[in-house]
């Protein structure tokens, strides 16, 4: 899919990615929801540190509720969603032409109403996402955010990276047999923490949501910062809390945070490329395929991903059909 | 403490307010970390919804660890930080100020770092925080905020309600007897939700955290609209779920919201002054003294906090020392 994705999207990626160079916004503004919310909040973190923009994570309610204007003419608004249909989302896209910013529609429909509203549209190129619990749409919404803002800044490490990911991927989806094994563990649990900091936070925030969404399971996930801040107060002996810990920028503060939860007991299950973090974590969920750090959410999210649907099975239920919930949910 | 704030603060804000009417900003960016970050994240919908302009809250880290430098000479800059100690908030506003960006620090600190960075200090005049748990600077904080927006935009419910808080504040106060007697309902509690829409989504992210610090469980805030993105899945049978609700525009979407989770069998505990929203909940915690929608969060977080406090004295904890925490938290 990723490989595909690469082919097909590149083209219409760098034409996009010029225009942003030749008349820069002031601001990025993204609007989503549920997972596809996950990927806009690594575009956010993306955007701020590799074009210098100022980014923000819209709250549709402030405009579908309160029925507020929020001044949107200089600024490029990224609207993310799988189906293409959240009704918040597209409202707020419509306001933002209105208003004669640029709007960009992430989906995986190309006849959706987001790609009839937006100005651009890129598309995930996925299939149909049959589950509930979206997958494979996160990883190609993530992968599609990285190569644009990468492009838009000329970031060589995302250019160059984009190429090894179809492998790293495939390595990654490898380890399933492994990962299966080690859900069972876990078959009693009540509830766990995520964390990670910086460009992984985002998938934190997403494994935290397919825990929930097929096992049932509160998990919340917490920037590492954040946690100490407060959250840590829940962590006792026993308490699970998966560190999310790619190589890269924040991997010295979430040794360090992994060696915290340690002394506090904690059932500790990290994934990273790092041996010496691998080392101290309870249970070790190696990355077999390191690529580089602006990469790493779209291969970490997959070991999280794996552990959610095996601890599904090995509790009971069925991972593509969570209860209460529906594949395209309409909320204003 | 509310009333010595509107006394004291008052001049110093319509001031701030003046001036930001005469040379308005193109965006504002909140930086925050814990309790003050959920007070920053009312700031946001307040700025929003209130002034038009569109408002962040900023991932600090992407400044400390990234070493990013976003633009933000455009920028009003509102720090919010009780210690005025938090060295990345710091960080970042000395980086807004390098970029001529216009930085307000809100802090309960006259001497703190923060305080003597930023152009503007806001003071909480909350006396010294002793608990670690915060309680009384989140109210102050979300008073100053919501009276600083409301003077810049000449948000006339905003003055208007101001008067009137300090008394709502006494008598919801005066309703501890009676949440006290319904703390021990939960003392067996292994988790929760808790559940809001616009202003009020900050007052559920600030009552989950002060369940978490102070009883050490696992509850998560989640907007009602996220809630149906798949979190829902969750809610099984008696699951505590918490939905703040005090009258405004999204009462009516959280009534429909607590009748599906009704439905589900879940253990509902509604904060509201609604009579039809409050008969529906398992547990009602009626707010007595009701107040503009826009002044709400200021007052609907105080049942929260007293059946925080009461549930940790219920489960054996003490709520003014949680074990693995300290007042002031350096982050970077």
């Amino acid at each position: 899919m990723v490989a595909r994705l690469l082919d097909a999207e590149w083209p219409r990626l760098r034409r996009l990615a010029a225009r942003l160079r030749r008349r820069p916004p002031r601001l990025v503004v993204f609007v989503a929801r549920g997972t596809s919310d996950n990927a806009a909040t690594l575009g956010k973190y993306l955007v701020e540190s590799l074009t210098g923009l100022p980014a923000s994570l819209a709250a549709p309610s402030v405009v579908t509720l309160y029925g507020a204007r929020p001044r949107l003419r200089d600024a490029l608004v990224l609207a993310v969603s799988q189906s293409g249909r959240s009704t918040d989302v597209v409202e707020f896209v419509e306001e933002a032409r209105r208003q004669g910013g640029l709007t960009v529609g992430i989906t995986n429909d190309a006849r959706s109403p987001l790609a009839r509203t937006a100005h651009e549209t890129l598309l995930c190129r996925a299939g149909p996402e049959r589950s509930v619990a979206a997958t494979k749409t996160y990883v190609a919404e993530v992968a599609l955010l990285t190569l644009l803002v990468g492009a838009w800044a000329r970031a060589r490490e995302v250019e160059q990276g984009a190429g090894a990911l179809p492998d790293a991927l495939a390595a990654t989806l490898k380890m399933e047999d492994e990962i299966a094994a080690r859900a069972e563990r876990y078959r009693y649990m009540q509830g766990c923490l995520v964390t990670s900091r910086g460009y992984n936070y985002a998938t934190a925030k997403e494994a935290a949501l397919k825990l929930k969404e097929t096992c049932y399971l509160p998990a919340e996930a917490l920037s590492s910062a954040d946690l100490l801040h407060g959250p840590i107060a829940i962590v006792e002996r026993d308490f699970p809390v998966m560190v999310i810990a790619p190589s890269g920028v924040p991997l010295a503060h979430l040794r360090q945070i992994t060696a915290r939860l340690a002394a506090r007991g904690a059932e500790t299950m990290v994934i990273s490329d790092d041996a010496e973090i691998l080392a101290r974590a309870k249970v070790a969920l190696p990355l077999v395929a390191p690529v580089p750090e602006v990469w790493s959410p779209a291969v970490a999210i997959v070991p999280a991903q794996l552990l959610s649907l095996h601890l599904a099975v090995a509790r009971g239920f069925d991972p593509d059909r969570p209860r209460g919930l529906r594949k395209v949910t309409f909320t204003r």
